[in-house]
């Protein structure tokens, strides 16, 4: 009998591989050989899953951004208006225990601009969670726990803003922010959008 | 007579043409026979200024930077407190007419993790804009700007990640962002500062 082979499990398997590669030396370098030695296989066996290193690279970001998706269901569960934004927000944060994955994305998001493909998951992505952001906004006015002023358009986009600038913080001066900061500086954006006047509408 | 060489000017041309191969190309494909082309000199020329492309990537970043400088210096002017603070934001956010400059910045802020010389200056430079903030922050409070609770090392943070983010942003979701997006999110910042309880101290 013939062996039976999984794809799904071994294109995954590719997929692992590149991330690890890329967390271990950048993207700079990086072949799709040298993915193929880190997955124990061929450069062969690994263009039968990915014709070229674009199309790899567009997966692994697709995955990265998966498991954050995952954690975000996850924190959310049945919450609604702020506390699942701050679900929401605890879930993309860059906590100790995901620098490495926080090195990689943002070697992705400076890929953005020139590769279609990375694009096109960027966009997929960045629409979902925005809407999540717009979603659990409008719950909070509808709960009474936002601030009359709030305009929930620019209120997005400095959440969105403020949650990528930690990313690249915590990779680019990693001495310098803690979880305990993390913490604080969502309690006190929370703390402002409920009672304050955090972009408030109008000139 | 022999003709005479101006070596800085040369230099500084070298620097600018790297900078404009970057706005156009990226940094996937940059060789330094590119940049020698873009400026109308022989790979050999450039190599007496610049033994290897890391080194002249490290000069253009020095010069972006230092261009941010000048602008936060002019802008800055004889003010302090909250009004200082506010024009050295605004000579860093995003705004339209920087919006090539933020793309290049942002494919060196990937790449500093990995590069000795970049780091270095990266270093350099956001250890002066963050005691600016600093600097500023405490002059709020001898003046009494700033609100009783504020603890100025989170602050700091939180005012560098998402001016970084509002970078990213941009530049990922161009057609998101406004000036008038950008003014919005800085002055109400700013208020929540003067007048909230933004990044308390203590647990």
């Amino acid at each position: 009998m013939p062996k039976i082979v999984d794809h799904e499990e071994r294109r995954e398997h590719f997929i692992d591989a590149a991330i690890d590669v890329v967390v271990r030396e950048g993207f700079e370098r990086l072949t799709m050989r040298q993915i193929a030695t880190e997955a124990g296989y061929s450069h062969g066996a690994i263009s039968r899953y990915f014709p070229d290193k674009q199309s790899l690279l567009a997966a692994a970001f697709l995955r990265l951004n998966q498991k954050v998706d995952e954690r975000i269901t996850e924190n959310v569960g049945g919450l609604r208006g702020l506390a699942a934004l701050e679900s929401t927000c605890r879930a993309v944060l860059p906590y100790a225990d995901r620098r490495n994955t926080a090195r990689v994305i943002i070697a992705f998001w400076d890929r953005i601009p020139h590769y279609s493909d990375l694009r096109e998951v960027w966009e997929q992505n960045s629409n979902r969670w925005r809407a999540r952001f717009v979603q659990h906004l409008e719950e909070a006015r509808d709960d009474d726990e936002l601030h009359a002023d709030i305009d929930v358009a620019v209120t997005v986009n400095e959440i969105s803003a403020r949650n990528m600038g930690w990313i690249m913080l915590t990779v680019l001066l990693p001495d310098e922010v803690s979880d305990d900061n993390l913490d604080r500086g969502l309690a006190a954006l929370l703390d402002r959008i409920r009672t304050s006047t955090l972009a408030t509408s109008g000139s």
